[in-house]
């Protein structure tokens, strides 16, 4: 169903690094924060476990939680694909399934509630949220959007941002506010609402 | 537009208590939280703003913290109407701009990201938020489908609970990631696609 590749990881970094040795790392703080969540994450047991001086994770990140919130991005994007089904319908059903697939019951799932309440109090951490984390995830899926424009599924003055809005937050609001699970059931009523609302209708305006 | 009164605050609660009395302290509460945030509340200003004895407050809330909850509830939900306009575009715009001039660029915006972020770490808050928040409001806001259903504008089987996510957690998105502003054309954008959705498609089963 996905037949492209997810975010690459280099696309989402300016500063220069071995490759090999930073996905070391950031698989090394992934595997102990889901062990044992954040509170018992250290830059020397990420060190050890990657086989690489501590030296050179501090190189790169200046603290744990920017390594953490590093490591989260890398695993995230990599688990969101760019579904490519040939309709809006069935491309914007497989982004939300894997989004669902991502978060629901999972370590991902709580450490990604657990940065956006972080975001709430924290503005140097929400600028770098919206920069590196929202706006690459929705510059990304928005293709699926300009892809639907193309074949003249939806109209071009579509406003994508709302279509975004609307298809993740809705999920979103199930993963922060727990009154309801991430079911199957959900994702197709959001999806068919949407991809109803937007080729029948006028697209949002 | 808003023809039925907000949710009364005597569907809301269990304990019996003197209405005067608790009106005045959630009244110094919701003054305090705004003026100088959750951190500067005490039992005591409220009390004395409030014209009643500490006691009494404390007789009523066990805490700052479910003090501050109760306060923000009350002072919310009063602020959220029934819109009741014949059409189901005309309801679900005139609560989402309710939603919106409630809380965007608004102490009670922060306030209600506050609570998110902090219902992420709490349990039994979450568990508090669920039942007493999310519940009553969506029970509330549901009778606008309801409504809907009842005039065969949208079909019977409409899935009420996805559509409160769309119109919602839509929403709730652009005030918790901050990447866009809660504009008018967002609130009409949001509201004519999920219209269109389930008056021209098929209810989102």
């Amino acid at each position: 169903m996905a037949s492209d590749p997810a975010i690459p990881a280099s696309a989402r970094r300016g500063r220069p690094r071995s490759t090999h040795a930073e996905q070391a790392i950031l698989k090394a703080t992934t595997e102990i924060l889901e062990e044992r969540g954040f509170p018992a994450l250290t830059m020397e047991e990420v060190a050890t476990r990657a086989g690489v001086g501590k030296a050179t994770v501090y190189r790169w990140w200046s603290s744990k939680g920017t390594l953490a919130f590093d490591a989260f991005l890398a695993r995230f994007l990599e688990s969101q694909p760019l579904p490519d089904t040939g309709s809006l319908r069935g491309d914007l059903l497989a982004a939300l399934r894997a989004w669902i697939r991502t978060v629901k019951g999972t370590a991902t799932g709580l450490i990604l509630a657990g940065l956006v309440a972080e975001v709430q109090r924290d503005p140097r951490l929400a600028d770098e949220w919206r920069e590196r984390f929202v706006g690459v995830v929705r510059d990304h899926h928005r293709i699926m959007l300009e892809r639907a424009i193309e074949r003249s599924e939806i109209p071009p003055h579509c406003d994508t941002d709302v279509v975004l809005d609307l298809l993740y937050g809705s999920a979103y609001h199930r993963l922060l506010q727990s009154h309801l699970p991430l079911t199957d059931r959900f994702a197709r009523g959001v999806v068919d609402i949407i991809v109803d609302g937007l080729t029948i209708g006028n697209g949002g305006t």
